[in-house]
């Protein structure tokens, strides 16, 4: 079966290079998309677009209507279809596409994360993108996580179904899931019901950690749940010299939320994460400011945990504005769950494995940190009886993700894709 | 009419040195009333005394209930009279004497405060009470701020009046006020209307600076307005190692409101001040602390400043409360007002004070800070036309008020005694 | 062999009742030494006493000299022998008693602590004590965590190895250590070198988790490393209307101490906790505070990250003091480890107990949480390549332990006795 | 001597309409200066430029070499002479102009600051300088303060001057400072000593009440000492998810630092201000923070009151930063002193007045608030004997000063410069 690898492999390339010149943020990977969508199309998948494919309103951190305005004028000028355009506008990205052999048998899903980053990519010219010319054409934004990879394999998964339906059972469903950073997307995908008669999930992610090529693993474990939010308190300036009295002092909330926002109790039932990473407040240095501004991110080692630092962080940035009197507006900007692998799956991975020419080693488990939103998927799928689990593909990481120098090792895009074609075929030939 | 004087001046020592041997604490001043309200009536003076006296109500930190118990008990074991105490039971203490010449001619008050200091006196040898013998008799009670003089001076003129009041004219009114310390009684007297159709009010103190035997201020000016609270915060305790989570954390929420008080914005109207002068929280290491009591002043140049200090108090209280979703109580605990006192009297007690043995030298203003809620009787007396003035007779003081060894010298009371003689005679004369 | 116990334990009982009645604080076991003293030495024990037992220099949170002296002198009517007194004076309690057969074989040690606490016991009749007559005989004084228990299994296990002397191999060392409560006492007995060639250490407790009477615990896990500070803030006082600008305030600095404290970062090694259980600060309401006192606990799940968490409350202890411009005292009272039992003790105390009639059920492990300084002496132990375990003996528990009404089934006497037993004679069989 | 006037007027307002055309932030008034000197040179006043003019080091809030290097091109472009340019290199703009009457007779000093604000200027047409076709030409720049008014009443004064030399005596100074706007210019030029031997020192201010046109205040109170600080913290970054422990959280730092500094005691010697008006700290959400940026200012109501509130700040910032482990510092971007005008001038410029045809009303003293480093010179001038005062010249304000809006009646101009020369012309022949 390795000849179909060979066959597409140059392919694979092409694709990771083109997505990697064209990276686009979250909710505006209109190109994306497009290119991803009329590809399978090709293949004849089904493709599900828009409102088809997203909860409108349960996506979030949607950018402004500016950004989205211009980068939909932007897609256009780039050759994106109207009527694609029409079914994308205000953010409704990505895209999901579905097979169905027609014959009895599970019901498969795999994700792909397709969004780029606000980073600006090294020139270097030990980069290999620059070395090679495929360097992202957008300033300001990189696919710096590895996400042109993961659409790449996608892509190679659904020419692998297209081209072997024949011998195939049940139904596929690929998610190409827009806004993974910041766990923006796929709580929208899910509430759209896509998770909830699936037998398999499985997602994963190239790089991590830094493993030898050949290396999978077959479970993670170690995503905590969090959430993410926007604070902003508007107060009333004043001049400090004059009328100190009169202000109403945004800052002060601001710099109060913090400080107790870090003092929140630890948790006995798990792990705890509180940050504020950012914060702005004030015009200038003889005004009281009247106004405040923090980005601030909760964690917890269970979805219970983390509603419990939500809870508390509330109510926090609540008493903050009223101890100064101003107001306050918080937006959840974020949000995943924590994952549990279906251990069951390891050996099911780990036998599917042994047939194949690329993979050379299966980890039952890789330990992680962080978050992925790929948990709303995956627990969705759970809570209906199904099995899941978020894998990891190794490469060697010369720099970290997110990074202006990330890189992965191409041929990691092969032995991700016979993973996945190993696991079709073993789960269509053996269950 | 120095002759009075000489004929009182014994009488003075004794009574000033009877009440420094029974100092009681505000609204438990059961024996003081009873004796200055059997000498006033010998005299012939009406006697108001209980509800009639003071507003119930609108009295400040009354003492809890097992104190009165004990200290109306204790009272009646000295010999106050069972009448007398049925009417001043549950902290009713003080009273108003009044006296009416049945000529036409102002109606003139004076303002005496009775209660003493939760101070033990020294029994240093030095301390002429203890040289003299008439030590207080009651262990963590002391008259350390000259009280027992002030009423002493009250007993003179009372004898002034009586003695002399077939060539008085008008109206004449003494208020023993009770629990001055802390800003507690005035109010009450105030709310009931003794002030309300009052020309000229007087009231003063002995000290407060240290100045020469004989000389007077006419006038003081600096008195802030102020506001005393208690606090409690009530949370839940939990083991702080087992379960932190649990705890709604008391002492967080104190700690917060001390530091967020201290930032209350200064105020362009005026000089404001904030305190926290007590905190005591939690019970136990390993406990997260369910309680929190605070002890806090505010103050303000004008009472409008002060409103601001104490509503601006009570919002950060509050939040702090809702910060760690703990419960809260604030009880107002005393109030003063600022108090401006007319300058027109100036001239008028100069003026009187000439034909003085006693008083050497009349200041027109004198520079004092600190608290006093003989505002609320000035106050009102100016509110409804009146003239009201507060006072200082000199004195040398070794030691500040409120130590245990302060001390007066006991010629002071024949100066104050004069001058307050000097300005009735003064006013029933000349105008 | 149950004819042991049987022999036995009426005595137990007698024994366990007496220490009942005469509870003693930390480091005031005058009574309780001499009396458990007096008894090993008439069983043929090696006592040591004093700086023999202890390193004086590594105890902590010793009483205050005048608590000190207080109690010597009441164990000195209580008839203490005063050549025993003079070992013990200023806090060196507790004793080590040693017993070597002779013969080559393991050094086994074992631990007793013998402190109370200061809890006023309830004499509710419901209360065991109360009904049958063995109350505490001092107020706010109490066995309520069942040492006296723990002493009492000591004396058997002394009057067991020396009955049963010559059956005996090896050496057995035991550890009758003050001041558990509050971990101030484990170190010192450690730091003299006890369990340096110790090869089997056992300890344990009565209750904990309620659990049926003849169920043990092999091992237990759970109990963090833990510090333990007393923090002083001395500033100046200042009248608060005044001079507010003279004063350096304490009590903020202890209120920026505990907000910042509670913030101190997570650690990703693991579990960590910090409180701050009392504060106390200020003394009137218009006066700045000039003093201030905090009750601090750090807790981590490692000795590292309890050093983490230490080194950053000392930091910010200072620098609140050096925010407000007051000097401030540490004063370490408690400190633990954290402990991990010996793994390969599970089969064989599992095994020794098979043949016990008194013990039911041998748990392989048991979850706790909270701190013990037993901790010491079992790292020491496997420092040296020995193995050490902390064990559960199970009895119903109607009342948390250190609460008024805290009691404990007396029959798991005589199953921790028969436990330690069996272990003791297994050990000597079967190794 | 009105004609003098009526012979300048048309001038005045030219001057003005091109400063205004031409602003330039403090110390980067390259144009500006040259402009004045070459008008000044002409006029055949002595021209003191660069480090003659000002103390290098005791400049404060110099912009960056970056800005400065841009400026100086700016001003080569704009045809400012390569000597002049070399001489004010780096910063060192304004100037002092002197003429020696060589007659006997006062030194009399005047003060005119010459530098915008970052501020960018309305276009709205019902703006004059929109309408009239004088708008800043430079974005972000703008003279909302009127300080291009300034500078053309002190061409009028040297035009005075010149043209009236012959009948004046003593020696006059104009000095044109730079960097008025945050108390940054004028130490440097007190530095230099051109005010040490002045007897008249004249300074004031188009504005800052709306008053009517001629009138005129002859000296102002209420302005308060301050200081400008710019305060960075910087810790260490790291993932708030993986490694909390790692962060060195300067964001905290400076929360700390903002709610503590507005808690710094009140003073009892007079008014206190401060205020954080701008913070700006860390980078993305999940990073712990690892910079933070604040503008802070204090202010007393004296040297010493400031110095105390700055003393504070000082001890609060760095506890602060080792309370988080952080390095930090401080830069000290403005200044200015209390001033006291001396009253003696009062009659003096009433008197002077009278004869003006533009002046309406003198105004003994007019209450002003916020802070001015003219206060710098003034007290020079006062500690070596001399007398000093700062005026204000009436005019309606539709808008407040520093606003995009912000503008002047151009009458104003007359009305000050004739002030001024009667104060010269009064001076000069009446004593």
């Amino acid at each position: 079966m390795s000849d179909f690898i060979k066959s597409i492999e140059a392919e694979l390339i092409t694709w990771r290079r083109l997505f990697h010149q064209y990276p686009e943020l979250g909710f505006m990977e209109y190109i994306t998309t497009y290119r991803l969508g009329k590809e399978l199309e090709k293949l004849g998948f089904t493709i599900h677009l828009g409102e088809e494919a997203l909860d409108h309103d349960a996506r979030l951190g949607i950018p402004n209507e500016a950004d989205l305005n211009e980068h939909e004028l932007l897609a256009k000028a780039e050759g994106v279809e109207a009527s694609w355009l029409a079914k994308m506008s205000g953010g409704l990205t990505g895209l999901v596409a579905t097979w169905d052999t027609g014959r009895p048998g599970d019901h498969v899903a795999f994700r792909f994360d397709i969004d780029a980053l606000p980073i600006t990519e090294t020139k270097d010219t030990n980069h290999i993108p620059a070395k090679e010319g495929f360097l992202s054409t957008t300033e300001q934004t990189m696919h710096a996580c590895g996400h042109d990879g993961h659409m790449t394999i996608g892509l190679g998964v659904a020419t692998f179904i297209a081209t072997h339906q024949s011998s195939l059972k049940g139904k596929f469903t690929l998610l190409f899931q827009p806004a993974e950073e910041g766990g923006r997307g796929a709580k929208a995908m899910t509430e759209k019901g896509w998770l909830d008669d699936v037998d398999y999930f499985y997602s994963g992610h190239i790089g991590i950690q830094s493993l030898p090529i050949g290396t999978v693993a077959a479970t993670t474990e170690g995503f905590l749940a969090s959430s993410k939010l926007n604070v902003t308190f508007t107060g009333v300036s004043s001049h400090a010299g004059m009328h100190p009295e009169l202000g109403r002092n945004a800052l002060l909330a601001a710099a109060v939320t913090a400080t107790n926002l870090y003092a929140i109790p630890r948790h006995s039932d798990g792990i705890t994460r509180i940050n504020v990473g950012k914060m702005v407040a004030g015009s200038g240095r003889n005004i009281i400011p009247s106004d405040a501004y923090l980005e601030i991110e909760t964690r917890g080692e269970t979805r219970q945990v983390n509603d419990y630092m939500l809870a508390e962080a509330t109510r926090i940035i609540k008493a903050s504005a009223d101890m100064y009197d101003v107001s306050y507006e918080i937006t959840p900007v974020g949000i995943t769950e924590e994952m549990v692998c279906s251990e069951t799956l390891i050996p099911k991975i780990t036998k599917a494995c042994q047939s194949s020419d690329y993979v050379k080693e299966v980890l039952p488990i890789a330990k992680v940190s962080g978050s992925e939103d790929a948990s709303f998927m995956m627990n969705r799928v759970q809570q209906h009886g199904g099995k899941a689990t978020y894998m990891l593909f190794g490469t060697e990481l010369k720099y970290p993700h997110h990074h202006p120098s990330f890189d992965f090792q191409e041929n990691v895009l092969a032995v991700a894709l016979d993973t996945f074609i190993k696991i079709i075929e073993g789960g269509s030939q053996n269950e």
